[in-house]
């Protein structure tokens, strides 16, 4: 680590990302210092850039992006023992308080005092160097990849909320939304054994890719289609209506018909947050003591989607599209606010030796 | 049994309740002959009396109503060995297929074909005499009457419901609208051990009994209150947020208030069905990742209620306001249909050797 | 069925099996005639064969053998809706009362007046007709045959097993054992998700079974192994202790070593039975919150051990290894008694039509 | 405090405590000073005083005894919100490492680093002043005392016992063994809302308490008593056989009770250790689906127990049999090793201002 180059992608206001040169971190006893290598766009991501806040959390002074990530171990804190340098690691952004109750009762997630990259007020990962808590720095087994590492934050999104719905063998999966994160909820649920899955989507080309990752049916959502007709559809597909379903769109139909679809006493889960208020008809799934449950982020996911990737259930290399170097960040994120040339996961290499044809 | 009274009250249509003589029926195998003792009158009684349906249920035929009800055993089937003549029971109104998948995981009351008195096409129980699954008549311990027997009804719907909800020590429980479903969920919570219970109300009169019942706390909800506005008092009252909620009013405002009050990773029970359609501040509760769950009947739950008020945890006593002949069923009908004098329970006596002063 | 052919295996006491002609019953209205296709030999079925009894089962009149069986439908009574002739079907072999407390709550298995083929006083379904429950009649669908059918019994077992055990993704499983009951226990893992499997048994040739069906690594236990060494050879080879243990042997070593070598909050589930009384090591697991659990035959599992061959996350035609004809019963049961030749799955064939060569 | 007076209590082996003086110590960051109150002695003090030694746990350099204790804040570190001086609390004795995957998930308790008061290496707190970890310190509301915040540690261990068996409305409690941790589990299993309690033991005087304490009934096991008369009696008294089952005594004998009385489905819990090796009729529990559930320490109970005495719902003080002074350290440790006088809970007084008849 001769070098002290520690380019960092910084927003500042909305639709203002600047590159810039910052002091390299040094770890405290129980941090490490990363060498970054790989870093992914989400769509909270693009939402800050545009918006400039998302709900509660606004960007009020410069703060580093960046939050779905991997890097190489470069120095270890004192008290660090399950990592040395070298070891590369899936870094999972959220670091809690460790002392509330909710930190206790394994809902660390909860936690009011939780450090998140690239949540305001907190900085984010894309830079070249990079201190994190050393035990949420999960050490990548050989055969994963830094760009699988970075990719384990979405899916640990995808693992939680199949937890949260409790997906398991025999189960028929309803995933609405074919996006980065229906996708990941899609893998999740194959890896845990769903017998059936659907997915809806309004792009063929989502629904193209739903389908090379194991979809066994895909529908097209066309406008005008009503919310009953697409209910049928579903439930004509599968011969039976699904017992878990995912709301991975926010859409206030879409939310609408997992209430209406789902199997009495089946779970639909809400990952996708759309619109504060909506109108829904509650009481269409309550009545058949349907649960709706909700996902925050992730707790104790990390380990599951590492595993799930390491023993071959899944790969996640397929959500991969595009490739940026971090001199290229402006570029990278326009192409993931304009969508353009249907990007799924957009990763931009912060590691200097990074080649684009290495792949 | 000399008699061949069966005096019965016959729901013909809207506002029109009818008391006929029937034939005193004979049990098959599985099933006892009950002398009816007392039916309490529930809103979907009230329901399908004003409006003629509840939802898709559609009084099409002259139907028995009763479905709150306790009765003494006069004869059983040849395979009944659980109970025997004089036996009281309360009366679980909903007899299952016993055959289909729900039936068999233990959610019967889910089952697409059960038997439910007064639940068109079925046929109630207010009647001189009728006839029932015996396993689903459970038997009365001796410091249980049969007013307490019928009103194992609604008390198992506070159960089901708390179940639901896990209740359990160190809970602390809202509980919105003190009408008969409120104070059996009141009840049924304080049996399971929960810390503070809070219950809210527009009538004076009904937060009272909820006080009586072991409240810790009411808020009498006053017409224009802003909803945030009463998130706080809640919020300041209990010194904390609830993280057990249940809902029991149905009121679209009672519903936003539980989504937004409770605690994150806590729980909202919805019982009150009300309108199919509402506007809703869904996420709020979703990104806390409270659960949502609804409450249909109850299954299993007959043999907590019993045990509740067997052991002495609580009394269903006070929720007994008006008691009538099943003479008088039009005259109680009214009462329950005005709310003259503030009802809560409105117990229908059956048997003709009962005497309004024996209380 | 111009044929009243009924050729049927009835066990008269030990090793006394009797093929003779029984008339070909006649089905109730929620019943359904069978012609019967495939019944496989269970360990039980031997157990009664050699000792006349197993606990206070004792087969004390004559009693019609098997129980892990399939058929095709040729009449169904009146009230059976879901089947029709021509059907071919799974048939789970215990028909509870539907009536006790175990009914209601989906422990049917429980029943204590369960019907259960060949348990004594009840007879099983070794013959060419046969009439059963249809609602425990499981319809196989077009991509399974009738062997696939038999073997649906002893995968249930492996199913109730591993939902005893919550397998799920991340899990790291220990069998000990890799019998028949081994072997569907390692299906089932595998199907729910299990990330590592680890199997040990005392032959090699059952080994080598438990590898082609997905086992990570086996160990043989050799004669005089210490149970601390193979303990420490479990953890050697996974990297780490397993969290879900297996036992199905029954051998007081092997649920010794379960309870010693399972980690901390994990699980240990007992599906072999073994000796009354043990000496063991209770405390070992007992402090670190290890939870010990039981077996007992199966209950909603068939419908999920159908849907895991149907969707072809696994296959059980790998424990096939012995076929023989209903004439050749007692032949059959000789195999099975001596293991001569290392037989996993015995299937019996009932229908006259079939032929060794077939497959 | 101008007093540098800080008399400890220190184990040196072997039935050697002496009293001593030891630095005051400083709080850090995330802790608080405590002036201490009141200190229980358990048993494992007793064990430790005894034999030196605990399994794997032995005092092999001096070590302040005393870990069930309460105290009052003198200082707080500079991160400490939730406590400022003059509050009392009860001090939860495990201090975990809060980075390992138990911290994390939310059993702390199994933190293979956590520091516990007493437990060599690590120092208890029966001292004038002691520091510890702030969010183990549970503030104690008004209506509590500084005895109740002692009583709060073996409480702790019957809220986890009783959490680990479910307990709930309609359960039939059996506790074998009527000793503090019999008696406590009683409290918890009423407070949770258990129908009815039975509790065994050899002692008169205990089963005295356990029915003070609201046992609704109890057998006093005789000398040569059969295991199996044991259990018939418990079913007789019962009128039926218990669904969950707390061990609390550790014997071989009542293991093997517990194994065979509780009802199929039921829960068997084991808080007392035992042997290592023990006879045990396994199967006949397994074979049932009884499941076994271990009990190690506790987590995130302390609020619970301090909830369910602040609510009123249970007293711990009639658990108060023995008072004694610091400097009497040496007299309340014989009573606790002799019996003399049937202690149930000893307290000793760290503050030179109690006074004996205080109370």
């Amino acid at each position: 680590m001769a070098s002290n180059d520690n380019l960092t992608a910084v927003l500042y206001g909305i639709n203002d990302i600047r590159l810039e040169q910052r002091p390299i971190p040094v770890p405290k006893d129980d941090q490490v210092l990363l060498q970054m290598a790989v870093v992914g766009i989400c769509g909270s991501d693009v939402h800050y850039l545009v918006h400039g806040s998302i709900g509660p959390f606004v960007v009020k002074k410069p703060m580093i992006i960046g939050h779905e990530a991997s890097g190489t171990v470069v120095k270890v804190g004192k008290n660090v023992k399950h990592l040395q340098p070298g070891d590369q690691v899936a870094i999972e952004p959220g670091v809690p308080c460790r002392f509330c109750a909710f930190c206790k009762s394994g809902d660390y997630h909860l936690c009011a005092d939780i450090f998140f990259c690239a949540t305001p007020p907190d900085d984010g990962n894309l830079s070249r160097y990079y201190v994190h808590a050393a035990d949420f720095c999960h050490k990548l087994p050989p055969n994963m990849d830094l760009e699988d590492g970075a990719l384990m934050e979405p899916l640990s999104v995808g693992v939680h909320a199949t937890k949260r719905g409790f997906v398991t063998v025999g189960d028929v999966v309803l995933i609405l939304g074919a996006g980065p994160i229906g996708l990941v909820t899609l893998l999740s649920a194959k890896a845990m054994g769903a017998s059936k899955i659907i997915v809806t989507d309004i792009w063929d080309v989502k629904l193209q890719t739903a389908k090379e990752l194991g979809a066994h049916h895909v529908i097209k959502i066309e406008k005008g289609m009503e919310e009953d007709a697409i209910v049928a559809k579903i439930v004509e597909l599968l011969g039976e209506q699904p017992n878990k379903t995912f709301d991975c769109s926010g859409a206030e139909q879409s939310v609408r018909i997992a209430l209406k679809v789902t199997k009495s006493k089946g779970i639909v889960v809400l990952i996708g947050m759309g619109q504060l208020e909506q109108t829904l008809p509650l009481s269409s799934a309550i009545i058949r003591e349907v649960d709706i449950r909700g996902v925050f982020r992730y707790s104790n996911d990390y380990p599951i989607a590492i595993d799930m990737v390491a023993s071959g259930k899944i790969s996640v290399k397929p959500l991969i599209t595009h490739h940026f170097k971090i001199e290229e960040t402006v570029k990278a994120f326009e192409v993931a606010r304009t969508q353009a040339g249907n990007p799924i996961k957009i990763l931009i290499h912060a590691n200097p030796n990074w080649k684009p044809n290495k792949k």
